[in-house]
């Protein structure tokens, strides 16, 4: 691309569109284990990018701010400019994933209200958790920001909940990360299989932890194109 | 003792006294690593014992509810009858200890306004950190409640940091548990060298961490007891 460069992460490259704006271009390389296993997937950063955009307009109809623009190319976003607030911000409908390993909870209990947790995104450390005192020092973000910020989770999970339980599947948790553009902390980053955990009503398994278990690559790209064209149907 | 045992720790026993209160009995154990490394050092049962009641007085007399009622005998408190929440809660001054190989933050950072933290007990699961939304789901305690003992461990720290620094040494953070008194939760257990690190302005450390650290018995034995010594002091 004639874009400048502005910086690139596991899965996305990211360039200068014009001063408001980023392109924020998709890669085929899927990770896991904090960036320790890595593979590429032909056309993964395509379905990625389209399957973000479907969620990202899905949360702009219901008024939930966003980054997203438009698409550039298949495998391309335009995006708000944001400063990107280094934290992944997790809510779990269901418990699977690390909250088992780490708490006296069961895989598949069911959390009504919805769990919310706050990480900071640093692999050398794995990710540790953080609560409201440890982000206002580390200046993440405020207090008041931070309940914001769940609130937005609330209602994010309200949306795409909705839209997973409409193609017959099962939402158990999904990550966003948010970024500041001007006073407000927006949603950036994307929203995809790589991002969220989906399961059938039987348990079958249909985002990343498919690679994490060490599924055939070929397995993860089926699910992740299935995944993408029942979400074009629902929305 | 005549007195029925409800219960043992690592290092105190419990016992039934009437219907309202109970015997705590400081044993002479000192233990690291959640419980992996465990030793016997003559009297330290009575030296916890006693800062913990001069401690516990402090707080009561600013007003801060404790369990404590006074003492059976020099290792033995009496206390109210609490349902211990099984949740370590620890206030931060300044850096040190599990924080800063957590996060990146470095020894010796100063927290102003001190951060608060809650860990589940749990040896097998190394003390989990939680947040609201755990404590709510694992019925340890409501948000609502979490944010009181906030409260409570602020205005505890005022007291103890005070004194701490009226003995010339530094109050780097501490740890209190709570349990439920009717519908209220206050302060049980300790308040001693063992859950509470302190260090003189030249870095000589005081605390727990002297036997984490691999000191030898006499040296942990002699600073606990040169620490009450002084507490007796400025009381």
């Amino acid at each position: 691309m004639e874009f400048t460069k502005l910086g690139e992460g596991k899965t996305k490259e990211v360039y200068s569109f014009d001063e408001q704006h980023v392109l924020l271009k998709f890669k085929d390389t899927v990770t896991a284990g904090d960036g320790a296993k890595v593979d590429v997937i032909k056309d993964k950063g395509v379905i990625n990018a389209q399957t973000s955009a479907l969620f990202f307009r899905a949360l702009e109809r219901e008024g939930i701010k966003t980054h997203y623009v438009g698409m550039y190319d298949e495998r391309t976003m335009i995006a708000k400019r944001l400063k990107m607030v280094p934290v992944e911000v997790v809510l779990r409908n269901l418990a699977t994933g690390s909250i088992v390993k780490r708490l006296p909870i069961k895989e598949g209990e069911v959390f009504d209200p919805p769990i919310v947790e706050f990480f900071l995104k640093d692999d050398a450390r794995h990710d540790p958790m953080l609560n409201y005192h440890h982000m206002e020092f580390l200046k993440l973000m405020t207090r008041k920001e931070a309940e914001q910020v769940e609130e937005v989770m609330v209602r994010a999970n309200k949306v795409l909940k909705g839209l997973v339980e409409r193609m017959g599947l099962v939402l158990y948790d999904f990550k966003l990360e948010f970024g500041r553009l001007g006073d407000e902390l927006i949603i950036g980053d994307e929203i995809s299989l790589d991002s969220m955990r989906v399961r059938d009503r039987e348990g079958r398994i249909y985002d990343k932890d498919l690679y994490r278990k060490g599924q055939p690559l070929e397995v993860v790209a089926s699910s992740y194109a299935e995944f993408l064209e029942r979400l074009k149907r629902v929305v």
